[in-house]
């Protein structure tokens, strides 16, 4: 019975090939090509039913560093990308957290940008190898164009985006912590947001099984055979358990509520669908998208806050949907241990929540050039839109707008001919 | 401490009834206003975090009812919209698999759409009170324009919705069982669809947390307040564990790929997005949308099987972003117990494999004109577009397009001054 069914698939495999080669628009792009337009690495993870175990063999990780991952029933293996991605930490308090992902995170380089006083001594867990950044070092590296990035705001991490010299970037918040998955298990969050980078995206048409890429899923009947190379990912954004992200007047009116709810599914936002970005736990390609991760002019002598990843990801979303990049929600989850203080919160957001009434709009009609054709043409062009369009709304959109091109400037020189050596942090480099 | 605390909840209730008063705008979108837009049934399902009890109750039902939903610590209640929802079942075999459903199903009406040789006995289980057409009552009931409605294929469920006179219709295969959640309790498909179809969409910005109107869940940081309410929704879409709805090819790559995966999770379908919607668990508002929920023309005669729900769905997507009527997929799933024939399938779906790669670029660039203004008025202005944009492809096409327009004569005749005794079933009414 077992010789029969096997001959029934060898059978079934036989004809589909002879299907697909005799109709070349299908073979091209159909299921079995679906890799096509994948990296050959990622072609490798992608196609696997075990994609995270092979996904580490294809990468060509041995799998004896220490402080890889650990999952129930996996052998220990290397971490991912450790030399292609950098972790952007904003803070202001010593980084105790980092304790805890330590088997997660301490293989890869930290980015920490200090917000606030500059004299505050930042403790980073021993065993991390980091660079810091404080208010001095950015004046000291942007000279005048230091006026694009927030102070005291969380916002300034946009700051270590820019000094990165890895192609992707993970950023995280210091309240967030290892969350749990459903059996138990200790999420690792930035593996996850590594698969999701390095799996494409599909934002031409939804599938109702989520992730095609994933293993166990596919695209449903009815996906058209075109769309399933899918895009290239450009953001990763993960959620959170605990304390939800939730702005001042839903903190307000619900206290207490707290996400227990572990959705298991990644999934693309539909190209033309706006979304909240939260900076929170947040991966992405810096060289795709990195030059329009601004966080904009939030906190200190600005007339709003919390709205920085907002921005960001508004900016993003039209941008990667101009220039056929994906983006992703869902899985990975952290825990976020802490709301921040409502009233605070509210008095940071409180012009905010009016402007985001015109601001969401302007966002869905945007229009950008078709000879805008990189992140940076792209960005200055929604720059000049923003001066443009919203400067009725209140005159500090003809500053964002003029900060939005500074930061370009800084970003072309810092990412273009300048060395690393010429902008040195005043951190411990490991 | 107790003390405290509650007097700090209420302080900023307070607060926040007073901003909320200051601010109009906000006030009368806000979160606390989020319901208002709701029917008051539906505000009061929403409003409760025990929204599953509530609702019940809020619908005025006793709980007395024999065959209501049982869930773990949850007493038996009344059927949700007992008198207002009409199942549909497309078959060509006994219904066995309504013993398994009867605590679910066994309330509501059912409308049998006998597929296949009429002289064939279609055994209902007992105690189902029901309504059963084959296709001498659809020639019957519809005389020339009975050309409409497909023959030897599931597309011809729609005559049932057709038949129908209640608000809300759930379609279901008859290959599908009841499944269980993670946790090992039976899901109540229909309850869910219900509680998808009586809670707004929101098809006009991402909510990260998914469908906002759960228990536990809201909208985050960053959407818009005014956009809060939602819309009305017009069709739940269930999805399936066990076998996946693939297509041909992919059922010939993976015979043996299995939906494990339990994603709990509603959302909404962005505005702008099409999907592929799946008619094996289907249910949907019949007065808001039920015009367009037309099958097309399928089977017997025709070049074309398998894109028959896929047909409709494009229509009803493209409508329902329209007319601002929101689409939800998500929950709730069904057991789908066997994969049909993927020789017989890739036969049926050989030119939709094709046509589809033209069809969707259609659907995704066609603009209804504004003067659209009911379903009737989209689905012929639809039809009118598929004749001349499509019949390029195949003939098939011009047909197809009569066609639709036929199902809305029908349709407008049937649902208008028609009465009911003017179109009796064959069947059993119990």
């Amino acid at each position: 019975m077992l010789v029969v069914s096997d001959v029934s698939v060898a059978f079934k495999s036989l004809l589909l090939a002879l299907f697909l080669s005799t109709f070349p628009l299908i073979s091209s792009c159909g299921t079995t090509g679906r890799s096509a337009g994948l990296t050959p690495r990622l072609a490798h993870c992608v196609a696997s039913p075990v994609s995270t175990i092979v996904c580490s063999t294809a990468l060509g990780l041995t799998g004896t560093k220490a402080g890889g991952a650990k999952k129930a029933g996996m052998a220990v293996r290397g971490p991912l990308l450790k030399d292609e991605l950098d972790i952007v930490i904003p803070t202001i308090r010593d980084l105790a957290f980092l304790e805890q992902w330590r088997p997660y995170l301490s293989p890869y380089h930290l980015i920490i940008v200090q917000d606030g006083d500059p004299t505050k001594k930042i403790h980073v867990p021993e065993g991390y190898d980091y660079e810091l950044y404080n208010r001095n070092d950015i004046n000291r590296i942007l000279g005048p164009k230091a006026s694009c990035i927030s102070f005291k705001d969380s916002a300034c991490r946009c700051f270590g985006f820019m000094m990165s010299k890895k192609k992707y970037i993970f950023t995280i918040d210091d309240d967030c912590w290892v969350a749990k998955d459903p059996s138990g298990h200790e999420i690792n969050a930035l593996e996850q947001h590594i698969t999701n980078l390095l799996s494409p995206s599909t934002p031409f048409f939804f599938n109702t099984l989520y992730d095609p890429y994933r293993a166990g899923a596919d695209f449903v009947r009815g996906y058209p055979f075109s769309m399933r190379e899918g895009v290239a990912t450009a953001i990763s954004h993960g959620l959170w358990l605990n304390v939800p992200d939730y702005d001042a007047p839903t903190q307000l009116v619900k206290p207490s509520e707290k996400n227990t709810r572990f959705v298991d599914a990644v999934m693309t936002i539909p190209k033309g669908t706006l979304f909240p970005m939260c900076g929170m736990n947040l991966a992405f390609d810096r060289e795709m998208i990195g030059a329009a991760m601004y966080f904009g002019l939030m906190g200190d002598g600005q007339p709003i806050g919390r709205y920085d990843d907002m921005w960001a990801g508004w900016c993003c979303k039209v941008i990667c949907d101009h220039l056929g990049f994906g983006v992703k929600t869902g899985l990975p989850y952290i825990h976020h241990s802490k709301a921040s203080n409502p009233f605070v919160n509210l008095k940071k957001e409180y012009k905010g929540i009016f402007w985001q009434e015109e601001i969401i709009p302007f966002f869905q009609q945007v229009v950008l050039p078709k000879e805008a054709v990189t992140v940076e043409q792209c960005y200055i062009e929604l720059a000049k839109q923003v001066g443009e369009k919203l400067n009725g709304l209140d005159p500090y959109f003809t500053k964002l707008s003029e900060a939005m091109v500074t930061w370009i400037e800084a970003w072309t020189e810092l990412s273009g001919t300048a060395k690393k050596s010429d902008a040195t942090s005043n951190g411990s480099v490991n």
